[in-house]
């Protein structure tokens, strides 16, 4: 038995036969040919064909995990209509004459390694997406099969690295684990195995060579192992751990309608973090109460330009429709130096975490907040909306915020078009805000803690900077005070405060969470069920 | 009359005429040679005679300005020894068989083009450094002066920007004030105004062409305003306000000796912040009751090694002695990827102020923490030495420098070394160590409040990016809030608590510093009469 360690991006546990995902770097060779128009003529068809795929993948991607992950295969087929990157291939064909599957192969690995050289992570994960997209023309130039992984049975995918394209053809019924060298857990893939629920581990030091299809393994995702020919021991650790994961999910299926209520009688609002329209279904499926957070930067990312009122308003007007009277409580535009919008032009940064982004740039640019402010009331004709302001450290924002919001209201009665009188709040994710929670309680009709960026300015510690791991505690009392504070600033004035951070999911602190008042919890939605179970069983 | 704006970095008024500093941008002609041996042997020649001329710069400001400053002078002699940079000059005279001068300008402006466009902030600023050596070198070889600024009378001297030889080889009794049209805040240029006491403005927007040497102007450095040809009502105005500084510097100087002490009895210690060994000549004149800062990075910045522990020892030696017996507060390393030590090999990172920094790597690589303190307590034989560690988050980490701190006087007793006990106290500049100080102040002998980090944190906003600038309060309740929390927390357990940041130098806050409780502020020397006079001035 060999037991190796990785990082979990899901936790759960699986037990199988691996697959090794071997990348085909077969060698493209470069031949001399004759007739470049009939080369560029194959070109232009492996274009069409792997934009054909790429939207068939799309379908299949936004129907299993959503619009935010599909996403990805829209940009692969914008990529592909690239006018810098069509040019280079043509004339490698032309200057050289060479064969197409030369031209795109050495056009994909420059620019690849152009993007990879760049500064900005947004930029340098790019590179892979170029490789994804040059591989696919490749292969459809060469008549092989651009989408290989066909599975017959369930398995351990054990891959160096996972592209988005293949990660989403994989049959998911057919996957038991994800298991890779490379891969960040903010990648594509750990974003995808995550909606899709299916235990992963990367960063895992193996070496592929000496791995084989068809051999034992075990993944405890608990504990961030692999175990390759497990002993019997572990085998049968793995099969309990395993029917008692799916013994929970039953039983987990059976608080579906139920309170979220303590046996002394107080109730808890669960709702759901999201980040589309089109994550709308998990929420319903896992009985969320409402929307806690509805993230709008996804009509804002990976475009061209703004997105119109109507645009805004038709979805969030969908939004709340599907929630049919639930609580749907979408925060402002979130975005900074470090999210990509390059119609933005927001410049580079040197702290972009302490930098330029959300309600800041709604302040500096009021015609982009206004234009949302607008969408957003007019949505409120149609359900039970909420508007939550991001980023907020001082009561003379929230002034400013209302001034606009009034010219807005008195704008759309003038124009005669019809709009509800909205809950308005404010997420607490600064240290300045939990400090003077007291007179923003007076002001706005309640909170939301952000609990990631909160620790992340308490503790002065960039989360994605692996070299702080050790001084980094999400469970650090500084920030359980702040939290108190800003749930007694909120009680103290009538007005209620939740908790929308990755912290709010954290089983250990539930019962801490609820005995300090907090009103709701909202979580991503597979924790819906599970936070139910514990507060139902809480004294 | 004209009035133009700036950005004031030292705060100060000034009337005179104008001097304008023109950058001379003669050409230098590109001229066949034969003989090129003599040329090599020219250069050879003028780099000898440009390192004289640093040295004596480099003495100069050594005196006038203080170690810290003067050191830039001792990087461009190491400059002008650089391996590649010498090998290219000599590599386009041998090659190209040209003049020397202007293998020196070619040099130099790919050298500088190179650095400009790098991402490192510290190594795109060293493309000044390389244009300032190599015009100092055509100069010398074209027979020229390459220090010119000889004035006869004070004057306002304006430039398009000052380099750092310029700055410092000027007469400091000549000039009223520096007025530049670029230039950061956190320039030489700007730091040497600080320390030789000169009003200075920069990002001033100005036409160089359009400003004549011998022109009457007007520098108000309260208001950031640069008067061109002044009207009588402000130069006026001005005169007054100069006659007022002039009153206020004399009546100071009456206090000198006098106690920091409110008309109610209530003492407040009133220490100087320093950054070199050399700056303790300006916290004597200004009757400093100690040093509450003493930053130790001038021992590691700027050079190719870590300081050995003899270099250290005699450092903090010779600034305990200097300050014969009273009390000098060492912080220890406060370094991180935004500031220069290419010998940490910290990596870039994507925001270094949440990154790898101070206490983290004192803790991350104990072996450079063990130098430092073992320098530190052996210097503690000489005087009133107390030690501060920046950075602080949470209990954890001070448990583990006690650790560290305990190994060191056990090695120092087992070596027969001898050492005093020394008063330790932690820095207050992250938001979990304010909510936190009731349980820290049970672990250390004193608190001392860094607040530029503090605020940059508690409110998200990098000070050094200007796009914030409208979201920026320095006098924020939540800071407020904040210190009232750490001195309670502090005097609970019969600590001492005081401000080192730059709030603690704002004459508009130290009435309400005082009523607070604080015990300590430690602020720039030129600021301790001033504050002085507060103190017994108040109720």
């Amino acid at each position: 038995m060999e037991c190796l360690k990785g990082k979990s991006v899901y936790k759960g546990v699986a037990f199988g036969k691996i697959s090794v995902l071997k990348k085909d770097d077969y060698v493209v060779k470069r031949v001399k040919i004759e007739d470049t128009q009939a080369e560029l003529q194959r070109v232009e068809e492996a274009v069409e064909a792997s934009k054909q795929q790429l939207q068939k993948l799309y379908e299949k991607a936004l129907k299993e995990v959503g619009e935010a992950s599909a996403a990805i295969f829209e940009v692969h087929q914008m990529m592909l209509e690239d006018e810098d990157y069509k040019e280079s291939i043509e004339n490698i064909i032309s200057t050289q004459q060479v064969n197409a599957e030369y031209a795109v192969a050495s056009t994909g690995d420059n620019f690849s390694q152009m993007f990879a050289s760049m500064d900005d992570d947004y930029m340098r994960a790019r590179a892979a997406d170029i490789k994804d997209i040059s591989n696919r023309l490749v292969k459809n130039l060469s008549g092989q099969s651009a989408d290989v992984m066909d599975l017959d049975e369930p398995v351990i995918v054990v891959a160096d690295d996972l592209s988005p394209s293949e990660t989403v053809q994989m049959d998911k019924e057919k996957i038991l684990a994800f298991v890779t060298v490379h891969g960040s857990a903010n990648s594509h893939t750990a974003i995808l195995a995550r909606m899709m629920n299916i235990p992963a581990l990367i960063g895992v030091d193996m070496d592929l060579e000496a791995l084989h299809t068809g051999t034992e393994a075990a993944v405890d995702g608990f504990h961030g192992e692999f175990f390759v020919n497990p002993s019997e021991e572990v085998k049968e650790r793995i099969q309990r751990k395993i029917e008692e994961e799916k013994e929970k999910q039953e039983l987990l299926q059976q608080l579906k309608g139920k309170e979220n209520v303590t046996k002394g009688g107080r109730h808890i609002n669960l709702y759901a973090n999201i980040g589309s329209v089109a994550d709308m279904g998990y929420v319903l499926e896992n009985d969320a109460g409402g929307i806690g957070l509805f993230r709008s930067e996804f009509l804002y990312i990976g475009r061209n330009e703004l997105p119109d009122e109507e645009e805004q308003f038709q979805a969030y007007k969908q939004a709340v429709q599907n929630m049919a009277g639930k609580k749907v409580i979408i925060r402002t535009l979130d975005i900074g130096a470090d999210k990509q919008a390059d119609y933005l032009n927001i410049e580079k940064e040197e702290n972009p975490a302490l930098g330029y982004r959300a309600i800041r740039i709604c302040l500096a640019q009021p015609e982009i907040f206004k234009t949302q402010l607008r969408a957003l009331f007019r949505a409120s004709a149609y359900g039970n909306l909420s508007i939550m302001y991001p980023m907020i450290t001082s009561t003379e924002e929230v002034v400013q915020i209302q001034a606009i919001v009034q010219e807005v209201k008195e704008e759309l009665k003038a124009d005669g078009i019809p709009y509800n009188d909205v809950e308005e709040g404010v997420m607490i994710e600064t240290p300045a805000a939990v400090m003077i929670s007291d007179e923003l309680a007076k002001m706005v009709d309640f909170f939301s803690i952000g609990t990631n960026d909160l620790t992340q300015y308490t503790l002065a510690i960039d989360r994605q900077n692996e070299k702080l791991d050790r001084f980094y505690n999400p469970h650090h009392k500084a920030i359980l005070k702040m939290i108190q504070m800003v749930v007694d600033s909120a009680h103290q004035e009538g007005k209620w405060a939740g908790i929308c951070g990755e912290l709010g999911a954290d089983p250990e602190l539930t019962e801490t969470f609820v005995r300090m008042g907090v009103d709701e919890l909202s979580v991503a939605p597979s924790m819906i069920l599970k936070l139910r179970k514990i507060i139902r069983e809480m004294e």
